[in-house]
């Protein structure tokens, strides 16, 4: 495993930028948004009938995560991953808390049979949505105390990170939009999952470090994450 | 009145926890789910028909606020709380300005009839909503200049306060989850209401001190309700 | 040009205040209503069409924003600006965007035939939107590295501001509302724009002096709005 493989792309998103169009729930749209600037991405977020294909047609890669999801956000998500299949850009799949309501399961894996190039989950979501995981051939990054990647025959561990980050909403959305960011800059899914889960717990590491409390550790996440360089992920990153 | 009533239930969320159930304005949701998770509970936010059913049984009381209010999640309010009342859990009502819609105020009466175990208003929504308050058999937390929480018989009043808590948006919106948190620690709403209220006015003064304005004043708020002891909220408070 | 027409309504802001219906996106609704806030009007956000014309009614002016917009919305934007009209209130157009969307192109135009006292718009946006700008007989408030305001024989260019109030999302959107807020004091819809682009660029500078980065800088820029005096805004400016 090249740990430059994951670094690279995080300094080419800074250089040359990504258009993310994210379909997320409305408690993460802001964080996300502000997320998606501070690490060199531009975020645009209608969840409308009428424009969502306009908006991915403008677009480098998508976001679907499935917070806060209703009727209309279920068709929207479907035109979404339509145009994102017919413009072959990739889009990441977040579904989120499918382990706690069947109609969103079911459509998670509605979703999951238009291909995302990654699912960001957690442990609960793996186990509801997937089965067999270490050897899923879709690429999946599983958060949790330790971080995972999988894709294939390759799989990274990632043991940094702090409490803070949990008292923080919207972590885990944010990281799912940078996923798709990074994986419009670098088309290995597997390099695009991993430098996203490395840039946001290695910083978040650092952030942690400077805050009084999960406050304000939340807009010192994002300065640390929009000013870190890649050697100082890669100094700090406790991987195998 | 013994203020370790109110101030034991703090504790006993910190260390056991308590899944929320929001139903709430997109205003807020953010601040209030970041507000919950420095309080030691959960957040979990949907407003759609058909998966709010299955977090509210996945939850330990649920917040109702009346904000963004539309048909459809009118519709969501009433099948929260009728899966709320056949769980026999606690939910909090926040009526957020039914003094300026007539339809809102409607529907407020409506959700009210349904048995919320805490009302949570300002002065000028519970004129506007309920008659003859000193006497109200129902909890009702009214804030303003100074707090007031009545119930049959029981009367707290709350002195502390800083100006810029109304500065913040969202702040009483958030102050209504943690009631619904700490409804479903301890059973009796009196003091669920009346803890809320001690801990976010004393955590707001101490907040208030070492910030430059509104703005950085919103991150020490979360920080401080975080970080604050029940022995400071005690030696702070000023009640009556 | 005398900039104490555009700074006087900034203090009248201050000690009167303005009730501010903002019918905006979901991405902004936060950082909007804290923005307002902070500049001394009151927000109410609701976007439902039984609700929005009592709501209206109860304001002083209007923001309405085409960011995350729906068929619902829609309706509720075009109930809004007539209940503005009737009540003879001013409202500030947001064209968000529209420049992607046809179907969002195509309802701006029609908002834009309820004659809105002020549009505010970045570059692309106004390209799209508008023909023969620099004789527009609308109050035209264009963003960009540096910010224009035209309206009939009026010009006013300003220099200010700061690479950071490009990676905080909703800005812009926010400044719309504190157009909105300024236009109620002032009925000069030039001398409001103006106003809340002086305040918005000198106070961006000044907080970007004081943050480490893009997430710190969101809550230093709203202590700056909230404290900086008329007199700093007019010693920073950099106007023609």
């Amino acid at each position: 495993m090249n740990l430059d493989d994951f670094l690279k792309p995080i300094d080419t998103l800074r250089s040359n930028g990504a258009m993310v169009h994210c379909i997320s729930n409305t408690v993460a749209q802001n964080f996300t948004a502000n997320v998606l600037l501070a690490c060199g991405a531009t975020p645009s977020m209608t969840t409308s009938i009428e424009e969502v294909t306009d908006f991915v047609n403008y677009s480098d890669a998508v976001l679907v995560n499935l917070g806060t999801l209703d009727e209309d956000r279920r068709k929207v998500c479907m035109l979404a991953v339509e145009a994102t299949n017919a413009k072959k850009i990739p889009f990441v799949l977040d579904p989120v808390m499918c382990n706690v309501s069947k109609t969103r399961l079911k459509f998670a894996k509605e979703m999951l049979a238009h291909t995302p190039s990654i699912i960001r989950v957690n442990k609960k979501e793996a186990d509801t949505l997937v089965q067999n995981i270490p050897t899923s051939n879709q690429c999946m990054a599983i958060t949790g105390p330790s971080d995972l990647v999988v894709h294939n025959q390759s799989k990274i561990t990632i043991e940094n990170g702090h409490a803070f980050m949990s008292y923080l909403i919207a972590v885990g959305c944010a990281q799912g939009a940078v996923m798709a960011a990074l994986n419009a800059i670098c088309k290995n899914p597997f390099h695009a999952a991993g430098a996203a889960l490395l840039w946001f717990v290695v910083a978040g590491e650092i952030a942690a470090e400077k805050s009084e409390g999960p406050g304000s550790f939340s807009s010192i996440f994002i300065d640390t994450l929009h000013e870190i360089s890649i050697g100082n992920i890669a100094s700090n990153a406790r991987v195998k």
